[in-house]
């Protein structure tokens, strides 16, 4: 009765639901950027107004070094499991804006799509949960699990105060999952979860050669250029294989069993399913991989970006002073971020010619993660997106980082539930990203079924057929 | 009496000169900018106005397809040689305006110096000239022979209309040799006159991979990342010798004389003076060719910027869709820069990844250009430098390309006199570019004795004579 009641609430409500997540989508919440600090706050506080009007109790707007987090909870299902629902607020920048079709802080719908920054990752994927909560406070008072709400506002900038909250309030947060939803399923009809993610380190590389900028006819062929430096440098850290040449970079990275690789190969993406995701011709990488294997199963070391000199309208001709490039670290079991980082300042240091000066700076170390596929948690996962998708999700090792799954694991002992609600299409990171609505509602379905799931977690069949007897009783 | 007053009238007019200089350099006239096409106008009035206001006639703007070029002339001195007077008033961008001390385009007289950008190139070299008209025509309302000022504004881009102007009217042109400010001398105390300039070629090469930015978690590792693919072909474009690896880049270089590269090593920068100028402890280069050779008669290929993906402040895990790079080549007689061209967009299409695709525009070829050192005109100058400066100038090869010393050279058939005014410190190019008062003054003094000795090259003795004659007269 209460889940038919919680899933037709959530029916009902729909666009009530999209108008609430474009609400949220347009805070410029973008945690890289130091002058986005206000527009953080707005949209702590705004998504803190939010989830006390769902009836979440305990709401707080926690401070941090950095951005605060917002907490809320429901705790009266007294001797029932507890869930930590967690997601992050902050956004990566909206840069480059002139690749949107419609700016990344205004949200519009489109073609079933709702595009902004953030649409998908991870505002449009954290508020599913949000509204399940919501769909069964506002028709039973009551949720068939006790639940702690988690949302942090520095996700994109490597979590750097998650740990410390969570390791100070070990206690107060204990539970007997975490669900994350920040991932993503294979396609609209095959939901995944993700049992693995790479650890990260973001690495920045300067370097310097003349004290300022020189003309190129007086002095092009006689001075080493820094930005062709950084250019040789960039150059040398793969070699014709794909393989990182950094000393060391792969001593400790784990070798995976035939049955584990044959397990991959039959329930992730192929070769050709990742080239249409990136819309790109060729693969490339190291080779004697998957393109899936060299995505989650081997590091990776990419730039991010890199610029010196005059790149702008117009020509200069100069031998520029500096040059600078980031790097993103992708690191897997049993990788160490921190000897890594030991690892890439050695060797930069090393590589760097004699002519000119560099200086590294890594930070924003991420541990690798793994979660054991069998556990209950995942099972009621499974369950709850069949009800929801009507198809039963494939488990998938996923690339990107999500820091704070290894934190639980580590720190609170649970295990962190994948569940992606994105599209391979859904373009995080990039311009136009966006967040597909008929996965909104039934990702907003999958969390209500969950919440039933992971109350009684041994009778998930009689949960089901509690819910057809409901709907039988109903149609009569 | 006539030499004696015009640099009587020199010396005591130097405030108000600087203070017409500071106006000049107000103006913001960036010829790469199309922004900035008002200020190139604005800044041609201005100068239009001026050579009106000293006296000189026939003074007109010009209207090119790009920039005007301003015009004026003085040819009354019937049966005397005419010399062309060249200059440019358009100057690079001033970014990085944060890297100045005081704005680049507020002129500021600071320790015997004015700092501006274009202080030095070009605007207060051939400031020097209009100057000299200006004490010559302001005290005896004649000059000792014919001239024909011709300031353009698109030096900087590589002057692509000068030549079809020059050649539509080579009639009207036609002089006894061409004069130009826009080098630099060897110290205060040491003149120069370039004999030699290096040519040019300008390339941008883009490079492009997937259609949008990727998450560089689900994608690292996997996908060609288009910034590290135009690193790997800026890095592969030199060889361990610092020679450049376009295939035949180097057939048609000339091999000069052990006589010449003797001559060379007597009169020229020493590698350490190369190395101070350029504030830089180690030289880098062509194995086997002192710096001044690698500068001068030896070709140069330099990256003047480039960037691709995210490298503003804050982080964002993405590979990026396509990076940009922006070169300038320096070539030496006799490399011919459309077969050098033809050479750099087959190379780098040959070179390019097959992951990704690249697009290369190459643009501004200049010829280089040599002046026969032994050439009456070139005596002159010498001449006079040795009146102005106290000293004899040295005959100099100089790295930077002046492409009308060869339309000169070819259309109008007389020689290119680079009589520079310029020190090394000056900084043209770079922030805080400054001109020395005391090499403006004196360069003024140099181009009143040119002037002079340019109407009676044969008898430049009995010049000097005639002054002696006069100040004898005025002291007694």
């Amino acid at each position: 009765m209460r889940l038919v009641s919680a899933l037709n609430y959530a029916s009902s409500f729909q666009s009530k639901f999209v108008s609430e997540l474009k609400e949220f989508l347009g805070f410029p919440s973008v945690s890289s950027q130091p002058e986005r600090v206000g527009d953080l706050r707005k949209c702590a506080g705004w998504l803190a107004r939010h989830l006390q009007g769902i009836g979440l109790e305990r709401v707080s707007i926690i401070p941090t070094l950095g951005n605060p987090i917002v907490y809320g909870s429901w705790l009266r299902a007294t001797g029932r499991p507890t869930l930590i629902i967690y997601g992050h607020y902050d956004v990566i920048p909206g840069e480059p804006v002139r690749a949107w079709k419609t700016p990344p802080f205004t949200p519009t719908v489109k073609n079933g799509n709702v595009h902004a920054r953030g649409a998908a990752d991870d505002k449009g994927q954290l508020f599913c949960h949000i509204k399940a909560i919501e769909s069964w406070l506002q028709t039973g008072r009551s949720l068939p699990v006790n639940v702690k709400c988690i949302f942090e506002g520095e996700e994109e900038i490597g979590s750097p105060h998650l740990t410390s909250f969570i390791t100070r309030n070990r206690r107060a947060l204990r539970a007997d999952a975490a669900v994350i939803s920040d991932t993503r399923m294979l396609a609209p009809d095959r939901p995944a979860i993700s049992y693995a993610q790479r650890g990260g380190l973001r690495a920045e590389v300067e370097i310097t050669g003349p004290r300022h900028e020189l003309h190129s006819g007086n002095f092009g062929g006689a001075v080493l250029n820094p930005v062709q430096a950084l250019c040789e440098i960039v150059a040398g850290l793969h070699d014709a294989h794909g393989r990182v040449t950094i000393p060391g970079f792969y001593d400790d990275v784990r070798r995976w069993s035939d049955k584990e690789r044959a397990f991959m190969a039959r329930t992730g993406p192929t070769d050709q399913d990742i080239l249409q995701d990136a819309q790109v011709e060729q693969g490339w990488g190291e080779s004697g991989f998957s393109l899936y294997e060299r995505t989650t199963i081997r590091p990776a070391l990419t730039l991010n970006g890199m610029a010196g000199g005059h790149y702008a309208h117009g020509s200069k001709s100069i031998i520029a002073a500096s040059a600078i490039a980031k790097f993103g670290f992708r690191l897997v079991p049993d990788q160490d971020p921190q000897k890594i980082a030991r690892g890439f300042r050695d060797h930069i240091t090393r590589i760097t010619p004699a002519e000119v000066r560099s200086s590294v700076r890594t930070y924003a170390p991420i541990e690798p993660a793994l979660v054991d596929r069998n556990h209950p948690a995942l099972k009621a996962a499974a369950f709850a997106y069949k009800k929801g998708f009507g198809a039963s999700p494939v488990f998938i090792r996923s690339g990107g980082s999500i820091p704070v799954v290894n934190t639980f694991q580590q720190i609170l002992g649970c295990p962190a539930v994948l569940m992606g609600f994105g599209l391979p299409d859904d373009q995080i990171h990039g311009p136009n990203e966006k967040f597909h609505l008929p996965n909104f509602y039934k990702a907003i379905a999958t969390s209500i079924w969950y919440l039933a799931a992971s109350a009684k977690l041994r009778s998930a069949q009689s949960i089901e057929s509690e819910r057809e007897r409901e709907m039988e009783g109903r149609t009569q």
